[in-house]
């Protein structure tokens, strides 16, 4: 008998009909011999309501409050989900965070999950009772406060959970059937990955492909547990993020893709501190002023320094959000610095190829760059990885890029594949 | 430094605004050199909205889940408020009635409360902060689920607190100036009562009037702990119900009414078995049946037995809506019972006197018949206690019968006294 943990999203459960239907799902899987854990969010918009009315209490929620008010929602949408399975004839009883054992950092709005000591979720199961916990919300360790783990906080909730439960798979259930090579609304082309590496999806959600995000896979690696996204509204096999997924490739006779995606990311900005003195230690110190304000660094280029003047100029991304932020921190350390002067970009994108083929084949880079000259779109930038080329260009060239790109790797499906699942019922 | 534990009921925090005034309150009552902890219900109508999202999922809710449900209403109510206090330069702290250590039995809907071990709240009160705490619910002491302690929940968390942390008085915040010699809404020339003792709240409560239920009265006696029942809409003193208060007026040289306040209750039935043999036990029986059912009865009259028949009337009165029920347990125990005839009659109103000054002034009863009598209002039951007169008449009768005995009592004010804030800001 397998135990599986299934995590469903505030899509999937956004009113009474999207309930009683996640619901008939668990009992399927039970019905089918498994053993089932389910973390859910909240439901649909609850989130955002929450939030407006703590922004008519108070310009300034505390974090501490916050985090209160905001695990109300899943409150509301796990009580109603066991609800529903008691309907259809199955115990079900609903946990917090806090009563599933999450117990995280202080962190309020962005806690980290320190252990899982999850006593009354085995309990429930030995008594053949279906669990349903509350994902994104834990308690913490040492104020035994409720804290929330941010964006993405349930996937993260529910491969945790699956962890300490040694359970034999955890599903991620969304709105569309899978890992695609691209996001289906923009490549209608795009073709479902049926399996695919943590090390590929930890630099797909690197480079702005929003399935699952990097702490959940890098959890999940971790503790190697293999994660299946697939989609609520039908019952098609999804993507498997698994070890080595390479090797395992359950289409036999299939030729192993050397690019397994193309992805994109537009909410980057571009920040160029040009004419920095070419001395040991300049770039410690720009990114020590940038990493003190809290702001995520992604891509950064040197460029070699110009021997005559001494000076080089050093460019990097960041989220377009923090751009603002970043630029008045430097421009107060000038004089410390001694750049002359910094550029400003936020009119730009970050167009990615990620394959763990890439390894064992040379000239992928190559045959990028090749394609994207001949879309005639200008590389502002370059970084690579072991299994990663991301290049920077301009925020209007990302769509042309992108297409060129996924045809030119052979990704391109011979039918359309992706179904997106947002007209039904939701 | 008074410790005042305070309770708000949800209209007086149904919205943003009702909550900044709220959190004004609390803070003035901080500056005013008191040490707060506050007690709140879920937000005007909050706790409908979710039974009708859990009506939509199923028409028969797991108690266990139907109370993770509801606790999600307190839960935004307090981490608002505490957001409010914030804003105003105060730290609050909210906590759930588990944080708060409200434990209680199991029964989910109706839980007792069986300890209170605030040991989290009196922390924060060291830490200057203002504890704010969900009323209505806790969690249970043998399985660790939150329950939630049926209607009226808020105010029994409130005294359960109060007397934990030992309180000097527990405020009740509600939206009229406190407690009235009948509801000002059917009684224009109601008075306020300044101060009433714990046993004729606990009368008034059980005839009808809704400004406390008995259960936390109940409490508050217990543990001596007195009550300041107050508007949330104005700065007014209300009504302090304590032990004795007929011997502790502050209206110094005020004569002590005998009365103290008339009540009124037209909620209940009144069933009639007719003909029952005149045996030892069979009232056992009778009330065993109904007691099988968890109904309540209120009053009992037994009519003397008719020599000739050997047989006698048992007549009694119960909520209207357990009337049915009690019908066809009754009827389908006619053949053991032995009685001829059930007859039912939910036309009818209960109108009640009530006074710690009836034990030192006789004649209180034939005063109150003569009242009905001059109004022409024919007398259906009558009971008795210490300190209450209760008489059932027929539904159409309450409101003349109310305003006859109100006047003929002196319990008329010269001028109107009693204003509802129902219109302002709800």
């Amino acid at each position: 008998m397998a135990l599986v943990v299934q995590k469903y999203g505030g899509s999937s459960v956004a009113d009474a009909e999207g309930i009683k239907r996640v619901a008939k799902r668990i009992v399927a899987t039970r019905q089918a011999g498994n053993q089932v854990v389910v973390v859910v969010s909240a439901m649909g918009d609850t989130t955002d309501e929450l939030l407006d009315l703590a922004n008519q209490v108070t310009p300034a929620p505390p974090g501490r409050e916050l985090d209160m008010l905001l695990t109300s929602g899943e409150r509301i949408s796990m009580a109603l989900l066991a609800m529903a399975i008691a309907t259809l004839g199955m115990e079900a009883r609903s946990f917090t965070g806090s009563q599933a054992g999450v117990i995280t950092d202080e962190v309020h709005g962005f806690a980290r999950i320190i252990d899982v000591t999850p006593g009354r979720i085995s309990s429930a199961i030995k008594d053949g009772a279906i669990p349903i916990v509350a994902g994104f919300q834990g308690v913490s360790q040492t104020t035994k406060d409720i804290t929330t783990l941010g964006r993405g906080g349930s996937d993260t909730t529910a491969v945790a959970l699956a962890a300490a439960l040694s359970a034999d798979v955890c599903e991620i259930y969304t709105d569309v059937d899978g890992v695609f090579t691209e996001d289906p609304r923009l490549v209608a082309g795009a073709r479902r990955i049926p399996r695919i590496s943590y090390e590929e999806m930890l630099e797909m959600a690197a480079c702005g492909a929003k399935v699952l995000i990097p702490r959940c896979v890098e959890y999940a690696r971790r503790y190697g547990l293999p994660i299946h996204v697939r989609s609520s509204f039908s019952d098609k096999t999804g993507t498997w993020v698994s070890e080595n997924a390479e090797n395992e490739s359950e289409e036999a006779g299939m030729e192993q893709a050397i690019i397994s995606a193309v992805a994109h990311d537009r909410s980057e900005a571009k920040i160029t501190v040009v004419g920095v003195p070419d001395r040991v230690g300049t770039a410690a110190r720009i990114f020590g002023i940038i990493a003190e304000a809290d702001i995520n660094i992604d891509m950064i280029v040197q460029n070699v320094s110009a021997i005559a003047t001494g000076r080089t100029d050093i460019s990097f991304t960041l989220p377009g959000a923090d751009g603002q932020r970043a630029l008045e921190m430097l421009r107060s350390a000038q004089e410390t610095l001694g750049f002359q002067e910094l550029l400003y970009d936020d009119r730009i994108g970050k167009v990615s190829v990620i394959g763990a083929g890439m390894r064992s084949h040379p000239g992928v880079s190559a045959k990028f760059f090749a394609a994207l000259a001949e879309a005639g779109v200008n590389i502002q930038m370059i970084t690579t990885s072991e299994i990663r080329i991301s290049v920077v260009v301009d925020q209007s060239d990302v769509d042309v890029a992108v297409h060129t790109t996924h045809k030119s790797f052979g990704l391109d499906a011979d039918e359309i594949e992706a179904v997106v699942y947002g007209g039904t019922g939701r």
